[in-house]
């Protein structure tokens, strides 16, 4: 059994290839006194005038406290130029939920929160509607109604409630207003979107509908990253349901919610174990 | 047990939708001695102004045989201002495959064939590529080499063998060419290609490389009715696979194959079958 | 558009077959002015000394009304010797739900029976165990709590509330106890029950210690009628997740909850819309 | 670009779980001169008295060769006590396939062997029917009918095959014969058995009779080693699709056929790329 005060931690980098990686980051672990207990690696292929990158998650299990590996990482880090991060594994992500009059998103996120299957904490769910107070009061969630007649003043308002709450992740849990560009720059790569189509199929409004008229016989989901460009963001996960031609466009809508939520909700789930790294516009999962 | 000579056949038809069509068709099959062993049909929505459309396929066990069957049916027809098509179960669509160098989807084709899986008989395949002879002639079918210098005279090389082997169904199994669309509409209905990306996502050219650049994390195949817009014909179906970030386009393309050969497969079984109709620009498949 | 006084019914029946049926159900419809918006049927096989069974589901939309829709239908059962159901479609099936201490079945159904995607009222929940009242209250329905210290008179309980409630389905959500014999008999037909594995493997207790001991690929849930053998009963929703070697026991039953929540709420939503016929130990799914 | 004399080798191992044996591999690795480019690792729970297993899987390029690749590896090897093994990634597996009249997974594997997806090479196939001699002869490879009116007798030529043939991998490809003991024994850890059922249900004698009699939702198929106990060795594939009432346990046995396939192929690509290692009776997979 563990001693009480082993803690594990989830490491992520990212760096140019060359040998030597894997053995370095071992080393400086085994220095620290860690055990690895898992580790996933992908190096991207190597192009003409490229040298391909070298991606890494490792979980290691160690009694040397965050400081103390976090200074034995660093000269690797150094070494080979990495990006990279360094979290408690057991420590929640704090994240903010937007919603507009939808609840299927947003009731996945919450039960599976207070079930202990989602390692989050949501401190604020913030809608531009009144209707999903009741859901949140039921969680125990401050609930912020911030209507966008204005949009920049709209905005500033999650800012200061972003701020305020010190929040890592934004989730737009069927939230239908679309960001600035200005926001979306500044969440790059800590806000998640679900859309309601299986991307790129059927980008923009009314998914199911266009959906319905080219006749799929699968209808899907899509948990992204918010960037700029509307539903063209780097895709975390998707999944998708067979339907036939007796389905109406609303049905296909209301099949789709399941889908929705369980595709947002393993979204969430693997950035909150920090499982996703960035690879340009793809994402690497190391689930 | 049937006695021999009970033969079944299937019945599809269209018309507009109104009371009592159900009740005339059963009573049509009765009065033909008929028992009704398989029945299904969808009603297309009222909308204003449009009464809606109603569709239906019924298997019919009889002892009747095919003319007399067709001739009770043929006042309801056209008392209902039906489209119709009457088919015995047992008779093997006679359909020929047009291939340039991949087999997947052709040995898919004619394995099931031959296993008895799928009621079709395969007189000819076509190539502009001398590839797959071999394949063809271990499967006994014979192989005609045409290649495509000149599109017009290739396809009028096609339509001779289509007329000369009284074929029914023409199937692009991975047929790197585009129809003219004056061919495309001379097959409108009897012709069906594979396109390899989950439609609409990915159309034309390339499409493994482009779902790849895209970074999805699913990828499909889909099997529809060829018309003059490329990759835009009715969808008979779609099948997807799971794949991550360490998958190369090349990767996805092999992996797609074999999810190509069985959407192929399973949507030449549905027509060889009688249970594909046209509801426009969509399909309602009587599974 | 529809007038008002429309109303959509569904017929559901099974007899021995032969033919005619269906010529005389859609006369029987049509003579009380329906028109059959949806209809599947099933015939059994023949065997030696058995002349197969015939199972039917039709929805109706007529003016006619409940009471002259079955006096219309009643010659016609009689002569064929069906046993069949006459059910207004809108009508919400009065559901109790069974639950011990887990919580994600439960919240399953009532928030998608307040989606109104289920259509269900659920009247009472009962539950050997206080931990679930907090959910229960959030969508207003009331709880009881019945201890099992004594079977008989938890039983008996059970029964006064099935009857004061008009209760016309029981649920049991992840209920961890088993029900009597004389219970199950009594409500033979009209209680599901969600087993936490992919039956007939791993009947019994503990289901995901087991399939994680034998270590299979993908785990499941199975939604099944109840009956006085235990995970024996006719099998109405099965559905599968994939897993693997790095998942413990405790992870795969985490992962499972998921999926027993949809397979449970499909098979619900079956039963309510009248879709689930019985075929001895089998189900015929009219989906 | 690669120098051509660089070379790619999986190496395999299992150890009992302690610090530093990630450092210590790649560290021999780095002395080698070699550069990992692909990397999974699992650690079995510890439990009181086990301190657990560990199991690495590691893809690395380097132009050290085979036997300096090899000595460098081998004094970690004995530190950390593993089991371990080494393979250039490129070197087919010598697979002897097994099958009695059913051509289905026969086709599947030797199609994918000639495509290039499977990295296997196929010197024999044995059968105890002469049907599929045709198939074999089309894919130029050496088809042995070995009859087993007697199976000592049997079993003692086909050992004879295994050592003249080299043999690595034999695969039971719709092998209806049961193997003895003895040689389950023999060929433990390389005989692939493909069962079509969903394993550990229905185990024996015909699956898709029990699968209908039990009226399942779906049904599957299950690839795993072969052990003396008849459809319990473990593990290394499962697949399932979704059935109906309205299928007969013939068409199931039909429909399986194509999951079979794939489900097998699967299974012995794993293998063939030295993905599968042993953790007692259950698989570890580095998919």
């Amino acid at each position: 059994m563990n001693p009480i005060d082993e803690v594990s931690f989830a490491l992520t980098l990212s760096c140019p290839d060359r040998p030597g990686i894997v053995h370095a980051v071992s080393g400086a672990l085994v220095q620290a006194g860690g055990n690895i207990t898992e580790s996933q690696q992908y190096g991207s292929p190597r192009t003409a005038g490229n040298a391909g990158s070298f991606f890494m998650r490792v979980e290691v299990l160690t009694t040397a406290g965050f400081d103390a590996l976090r200074r034995a990482l660093e000269p690797v880090a150094e070494t080979f130029s990495m990006e990279w991060e360094l979290h408690p594994v057991d420590s929640a992500v704090r994240t903010l939920v937007m919603v507009s009059k939808e609840a299927h998103c947003l009731n996945e996120l919450l039960f599976q929160q207070r079930s202990g299957t989602l390692p989050i904490v949501v401190p604020a769910i913030v809608s531009n509607h009144p209707e999903l107070a009741e859901l949140a009061a039921f969680y125990g969630v401050p609930f912020y109604h911030v209507p966008v007649s204005d949009k920049v003043q709209a905005e500033a308002r999650l800012r200061e409630i972003i701020a305020e709450q010190n929040i890592d992740l934004v989730v737009l849990a069927r939230y239908m207003q679309i960001l600035s560009d200005q926001l979306c720059r500044e969440l790059s790569g800590r806000a998640i979107n679900i859309h309601h189509s299986f991307l790129p199929s059927f980008k923009g409004a009314r998914p199911y509908a266009q959906a319905h008229a080219r006749g799929v016989k699968l209808i899907g989901a899509t948990a992204h990253y918010v960037t700029g460009e509307l539903d063209e963001g780097p895709i975390i996960e998707q999944e998708v349901i067979r339907v036939d031609h007796a389905h109406s466009a609303e049905r296909l809508a209301q099949m789709g919610r399941a889908v929705e939520a369980r595709t947002l909700s393993q979204a969430v789930r693997w950035h909150a174990e920090h499982r996703v790294l960035m690879d340009g516009h793809r994402t690497v999962v190391f689930d």
